[in-house]
């Protein structure tokens, strides 16, 4: 009788909630088997710091990942360089498939962010992981690390910097590979791993890498494992990344700070004038004035709508979190504002406030700008929309500090400074090997995937087309509060083991399989 | 027939060329005779330090003053406290004339702004007082002082902390008093003299000091000697100050620093909430459109009109020296602009700028707004007037740290810190014993007189009012570029000469005497 209500219920559901699949199954078994030894590598991956400026630690990174391939018998394992000595290398693997006919490559990367220790809560130390019964922001308790198997909760968290982003891509990304391997279960492409050592600075020599390693680094797809899963908490695939640019404003008033007693509301006051250039960018609903500024934007296709229309709402979820309730764009739902390029303060500053403040008429007053491209948008052409949108209220430009001679001619003049930036990339999802990694994905979970067109970060996916002519898709891994780039940077134990799950299903389920 | 030129050429120019008077020559021939005793005592009164943080270097000062005051045999030298051992005491003295009916008392301040030694340019220290061969700033050479009279070229400068602000007004005070007594001519009033200790500190104690020593302190008129002349180069009288309030406001997005491009033009962004709320608080022509921001304002008389109209236009000369060329509000001339209450941005900050900028949502925006109110205005009442401005925009009022319930239920939140302030103040030009300081003045000078209806900054003339009832008029001596408050403050000698013969004559000078 319950058999039948089973199958009764089976016949009412729809196909997604029951697609785990077999391989997921199997892989989870062995998972569960090593979980203590693989977390006790993980702890030992985490203790040694991968920050720019330790390039030391960098490089006992480098030696511990190329230990941890070898053991798990990926061939070929090197350092790759672009031929300066002063690069931190990437490393590189590969594992050859009798009658594969295509290439994936897994992509991640092993430094971190810089750290300030003194911010970390509760004497955490970034270098020194420590186990957590749920999330410190939320007052868990730390604890110690158990010794044997399946005595971790998949609700308690790894703090360290670096257990997010991105060693957890490393750690997902090779036990997924041993999972498949000690589970038995057929490869379906070539499988090629590549570790950057040089993410969190800007990836200055990743093309330089590329140009030298090209053959070696061919591929069908790269399957790039960084950044959080869907605020939802569902699994995500992102099909590309916003680009990114800047702008740096500096306006200018008397070239001596002012008694603003004795001159207040005669001499010009760049601080107001930089307040009326800013609002001056937006409109009240939030959209940029700018002129141009939406022109390029290549619209969606019907598969990318459809998919922006099935990502769950979190709006709500998001704002009770950071504890507001207006969106920018009034009603605009994230997942749509991300969709738009856009235009944001990082940072705005004249004179000074609180106990520095004094009563002076600021010299200067100064705002960056981050500008985010979408695909069609050229950042170059973004950044002289809004320089050209300056000049337009009547101020006069300049790259340099303004001259006695300009002062003396204009009222108005502001210094902008461009810095280098790149364009958005995005990975068209009716590919068949996109579809290969959306269908495999879907067939380790009873959830909803979701498909995200572009990320509303940036990457510099442009370096992969550009010197690789390759396609890039991001399958992230990590928690979304998982505090990347700050302090108390944590990975959610439960992330990581499905993360294994993911790579491993990516590198076997073919369509139909 | 050099002669007979001579006379023609004076029956040609008008009066007041030749209101050099006779008292004034006298006093002059004094002043060439001690220059130089007085100066070097002025050396050895400026190397004694007079910041607020240094108790006893207030005391050596107070301690000086009383001395020199003895030695030009001054009455009744003491100190005046209100009764607090912690409050640094002002100094009083004081001269009794047979048969005078009226009384002037002196005002000065012997404290200085906090000093950081390090700003100071070429060596230089705020307590070892320097020659210097005209201004640092443009390059005039440092000298050793000569010894000798006459060796002082009147347009050399010493400079040290407080050789302008305000010791200089001492200095100024009590050797005009000497010279006259020394040049053998009559006081007009009966003559007291106040020194103030904690001027620079805001005055906290000087309504206290008034009210203990009410009888003592009873007078026809102040005479303020602070700040500086006009910035013609022209001697000043003002006849009031600008009163002075603030408003902190700070506004709010998320609770965490968000990604600029993971959340960028979803979240909302306070700098740029900021930059809006600001651009509204002033139209196109500087003019600030804050309801009823200009209501209260008591119309000039017809002679301060009249004032205002004779006041030399400084306008172009100024925007000369501080390299600009558009005002805030076009085509206003300063004399003109600081007749009006004002309301300034002395800093505004939100994220970081510069090297230390990142890419986020910065989570709150600053500004700290000055205003000044002039005679008609309530400071409490402009006060609120920009919070109900910022209401009106929109915006749910908190003087607290907004609460999660709070933030939960308005999008837009400002958090307001009103800090204390007073109002303005401005005495009569017309009263009789106002005239007999003007005409005084007129005496001493060639040039004209510049008669300031209200000065732009601010000083607590209030006290005097509440307290004594009484009435202050400001006679400074101080060149305007003596960079006062700021790193190397300086005094041109001329100045000081000049300070004394003004001094001299309102001491002495009865109109149609």
């Amino acid at each position: 009788m319950r058999k039948f209500l089973s199958y009764f219920i089976l016949l009412l559901f729809p196909a997604w909630l029951f697609a785990q699949s077999e391989e997921t199954l199997r892989i989870r078994t062995i998972r569960q088997q090593r979980e203590n030894i693989w977390l006790q590598e993980y702890i030992r991956f985490l203790s040694i710091p991968n920050i720019a400026v330790d390039k030391n630690g960098l490089h006992r990174n480098a030696a511990f990942i190329m230990q941890m391939m070898q053991q798990r018998n990926i061939q070929r394992v090197q350092l790759l360089s672009d031929g300066n000595a002063a690069t931190t290398p990437a490393i590189y693997g590969e594992v050859i498939v009798p009658g594969a006919t295509q290439t994936l490559i897994f992509y991640a990367h092993y430094d971190g962010q810089p750290v300030d220790s003194s911010q970390w809560a509760r004497g955490l130390k970034p270098f020194v992981p420590r186990l957590v019964k749920g999330s410190l922001e939320q007052g868990a308790a730390i604890t110690a690390f158990p010794s044997g198997a399946g005595k971790y909760d998949p609700d308690w968290r790894i703090y360290a910097r670096g257990a997010s982003d991105d060693k957890a891509g490393i750690m997902a990304i090779l036990n997924g590979y041993e999972a498949v391997k000690r589970a038995g279960l057929p490869l379906s492409y070539n499988i090629k791993f590549f570790f950057e050592g040089e993410e969190e600075a800007g990836s200055p020599n990743l093309g330089g890498i590329f140009d030298k390693n090209r053959e070696l680094l061919r591929s069908d797809l790269w399957v790039i494992c960084d950044g959080p899963v869907h605020q939802s908490g569902k699994k995500a695939i992102l099909f590309g990344a916003r680009g990114d640019a800047h702008v740096d404003i500096t306006l200018y008033g008397a070239t001596r700070p002012l008694h603003s007693g004795h001159y207040g509301n005669w001499a010009p006051n760049p601080g107001l004038m930089l307040a009326k250039l800013l609002a001056s960018m937006k409109d009240e609903k939030g959209r940029v004035t700018i002129r141009g500024f939406y022109d390029d934007v290549i619209p969606l296709t019907e598969q990318e709508k459809k998919a922006l229309r099935d990502m769950p709402p979190v709006g709500n979820q998001l704002k009770e979190e950071l504890h507001f309730v207006g969106e920018e764009m009034p009603g605009v739902d994230l997942g749509e504002a991300i969709m738009l390029p856009s235009l944001n303060i990082n940072g705005m500053q004249s004179g000074n406030t609180g106990a520095k403040a004094s009563n002076v008429i600021p010299t200067t007053a100064t705002a960056v700008l981050d500008l985010r491209m979408v695909p069609g948008n050229d950042y170059k052409k973004q950044q002289d929309r809004v320089i050209n949108h300056i000049r337009e209220q009547g101020y006069y430009i300049t790259e340099e500090e303004p001259t006695d001679a300009e002062r003396a001619i204009f009222s108005r003049i502001a210094r902008v400074k461009k810095s280098g930036g790149y364009n958005a990339q995005r990975t068209p999802m009716d590919l068949p090997v996109v579809q290969n990694v959306i269908e495999a994905v879907k067939s380790t979970t009873t959830d909803k995937v979701v498909l995200i067109p572009t990320m509303g970060g940036s990457l510099p996916l442009f370096l992969f087309e550009n010197y690789l002519k390759a396609k890039t898709i991001t399958v992230p891994v990590a928690n979304h509060d998982n505090n990347q780039h700050a302090e108390n940077e944590n990975i959610r134990i439960r992330n990581l083991w499905n993360g294994i799950e993911t790579m491993a299903a990516i590198m076997t389920v073919l369509p139909g399989s």
